[in-house]
């Protein structure tokens, strides 16, 4: 198991080129504007979170990313946009995928479902917003390689065995990171088996790179591999198996 | 795969006795009572956290435990201590085991591993004090029958599918009461593996019961097998099997 998990596209850890959070968070506030008028979301997308009224994008860097965290998510982000011959930019081989902490669909372009649920709960992921304290991690699709990754950076509130992240919190990573990838591959999804064999232990405040690639599809099945690595893959952490159902939303909703 | 889970002694969701926390923080208070005098100890005991200067027992019952997760608590509860025909008290065949936000080696007695690490890292299960915002959740082990019962109660920070416990948060659960008994089985234990099947979603906020017990164990290898049931065991949530591999505590702090 784990075993046929592809590993293409090692990236070498330089930082290729130090984007700001700038070229993003226009269309982020675009997305999101809807309650807004367009002047003020123009304003409120110059200021930080938590000063700004706009959801706060958790998969931006922020002063508690290491080095190495910083150094993979550039690798990445860095092959968003590209330059072409003609000195213009087009969009590259992978997309960072925004996070945020309530149930926002952006695979399907924004829509907010929350309102349909109690007003207080967060994403599992992200109810903790002290930065670097609990999960800090960045998503990545590669549509055509039909390849994510994550960079995920575990903090002092993960702790399992003395000094590193507990066995629940990287099982997390992997339904979060499968369960992204099946979302973009097949739709709307829910877990229905992981099987996760853990090899390593990931110390507190070290970062992984996390690599989810497809297995293969039946039906309304989803299969997919995972594998939990050191920032130059040289040492296996986790390795682990994902499937997925197809289910409609309503179903799960109980409409 | 968890169809060999053994289900016995299925609980009536009756309240047999309502029990104070009384009886048993003078025992907590002892067990950590180290760096105080015994008089200040004493007085610290008689108030509630957060004034106590004691660590928290987040495994008593606080005014966020509904009435199922209070019935189930009871229930095992009341059969961690019972009645002789004497008219004295003995030792039941359950015994509940108490939970800090600390690395705290209950199972040995109380031995105080966090020193050694950074002193801001914090049991991911208990890194949310807000009461009935994340994991509530109290472990019962019975020693004779080689079982460990967790009544859970998962809240609205815990959120994955809309409306829904995140599947890493039921992953989570699953390997702290399976690492937990399977520690008490086989001494210190890594998680080695885990294979989930989730069958039906928990809502947030609803109350379920998980139970672990023994597989087998081979050399090294401790096998369980864990259920996450409704409270009165009618609805099948989540099956799964752990497979723990015992260490020597030494190895994994590097010493």
């Amino acid at each position: 198991m784990g075993t046929g998990v592809r590993m293409a596209g090692r990236p070498a850890l330089t930082v290729k080129r130090l984007m700001g959070v700038g070229p993003v968070a226009p269309l982020i506030n675009r997305r999101f504007a809807g309650p807004f008028n367009t002047d003020f979301v123009r304003a409120a997308g110059t200021l930080p979170w938590p000063f700004s009224s706009q959801p706060r994008d958790f998969s931006l860097p922020n002063s508690s990313w290491g080095p190495e965290m910083m150094q993979l998510y550039e690798h990445y982000n860095s092959q968003c946009e590209v330059e072409t011959d003609a000195g213009t930019t087009k969009k590259g081989p992978w997309r960072r995928l925004p996070s945020y902490n309530r149930i926002l669909k952006y695979a399907t372009g924004g829509v907010h479902l929350s309102k349909i649920i109690q007003s207080k709960a967060r994403l599992f992921t992200r109810n903790i917003k002290v930065e670097g304290a609990a999960f800090e991690y960045v998503t990545f699709l590669n549509k055509e390689e039909r390849r994510c990754v994550c960079v995920f950076q575990g903090g002092h509130l993960l702790e399992g065995p003395p000094g590193h992240v507990h066995g629940g919190a990287i099982a997390t990573m992997i339904d979060t990171l499968t369960g992204t990838h099946a979302s973009f591959l097949s739709g709307p999804v829910m877990t229905a088996n992981l099987n996760i064999n853990y090899r390593s232990p990931i110390p507190l405040g070290s970062t992984v790179l996390m690599e989810s690639s497809l297995d293969r599809t039946e039906g309304r099945k989803t299969f997919l591999l995972c594998k939990v690595t050191s920032p130059d893959g040289s040492k296996i952490h986790t390795e682990a198996t994902g499937l997925f159902l197809s289910i409609s939303m309503r179903h799960l909703l109980g409409a």
